[in-house]
């Protein structure tokens, strides 16, 4: 997969694109990241925002230098997926990402300070993402979110060890608790069942465990899904418990 | 405000940490950011993650190596919030970056990886936040959004010309269209209206804009909102012309 990030501050990727899973999805070759500074496709004296039509406070993002970055990323052949970063823009989930995730190239939009001219919205973009209900200093982390939870789903990224498979939101109910050692912490032992060697029943426990945590934190989730018998028999009766 | 981070990568913050709206808040004196290394505080050979009680893929973060870190940011006068970044957590939202932007200080943990031994969550932290129903390499994408939004609430950190007041969610409404120079770009002109130098009418135009932005888009905002007779009437047409 090829990703593109178009931004005002590119040294802000730094961190997150030289670290961790993100550089060693680059060393496998599985992602080629890169970031384009936007002021560089500015017509002239780098000015890339100017005052709002109609007045008022804030800078709007100038719609030449966005549509020429972009241009610059495309040929005939290639018209990747242009992902505008913003608040008004679809919710991300997993599901997102997992569609992303089948994309071979994807370009990404960060505004900054006040907001984007409209025509970068109603002729540039094919997709608008929100990654929540806030407001951020610019579309730079939001980006680098939904970079991260696209790129750790593409093939050979994550060992067997880190595997994406159980993860919440893959199987639609939160996660059982966790416990490593020491067995006694200040006190706090891990759960007997935990350490009693019996599999099933460490099945069954944390299959519980995942449902009661669901049911208290997240009972939309459970609307979503298809329960097994066996889940809906749990669910009943930590119900009847409650 | 203060605001400590622990890591298993504290380099990944450096590009967010040290540019735009972040590192003008730190030269302001508005807000002081430091991460800690959570290895330094494991007990032995920096070994910070175990294999899980029960069996199972993956590995999870110990306790020592987290309770170490968090308690040696605290002192009896100083009891700092302590914040888990996890998909089972609370979901952000500007209210709660507007309620931690009242705290003197903060402490993020961030796991990387499968997860946290459950001792952590229960015996140690004060919140735990989810940025969204989507999973994330580790936790620190999160803590730096969450950071960046309650940053820039901070009193002096943004200008006037980035003032947080007219956000979205802010208003509880999405932001009308913005729309600078040039007038006609690529054969899309501004609407007329921004042009015409009637600031009442421009008014109009803006307050429609957004309420037509969130019926159409995120009609569930409008629902938690005490609207005006104005707002009303103004729906009412919309909802009819659709």
């Amino acid at each position: 997969m090829n990703i593109q990030v178009l931004s005002l501050f590119p040294p802000m990727f730094e961190g997150v694109f030289q670290h961790s899973i993100m550089k060693k999805a680059q060393e496998k070759g599985a992602v080629r990241l890169g970031v384009v500074d936007i002021r560089e496709f500015a017509n002239n004296k780098r000015q890339v925002d100017d005052y709002p039509f109609g007045g008022g406070a804030g800078m709007v993002l100038k719609p030449e230098p966005v549509f020429n970055a972009v241009e610059s990323l495309q040929t005939s052949e290639n018209k990747p997926r242009v992902i505008l970063m913003c608040p008004q823009g679809e919710r991300f989930t997993q599901q997102k990402a997992e569609e992303l995730a089948h994309e071979q190239e994807l370009v990404f939009i960060c505004g900054h300070y006040e907001g984007y001219d409209e025509r970068i919205r109603e002729h540039l973009v094919t997709d608008e993402i929100s990654i929540g209900d806030f407001v951020l200093t610019g579309g730079e982390l939001a980006a680098m979110t939904v970079i991260d939870s696209v790129v750790r789903l593409l093939p050979g990224v994550l060992g067997n060890s880190d595997s994406s498979v159980r993860d919440s939101f893959s199987t639609g109910l939160l996660e059982h608790p966790h416990y490593t050692r020491p067995a006694v912490f200040r006190g706090h032992s891990v759960p007997d069942v935990l350490v009693s060697g019996n599999h099933a029943k460490i099945d069954d426990w944390r299959e519980e465990q995942g449902l009661k945590r669901t049911l208290e934190r997240r009972p939309d989730l459970l609307e979503k899904l298809e329960l097994t018998d066996k889940q809906k028999s749990i669910l009943a009766r930590l119900q009847e418990e409650k």
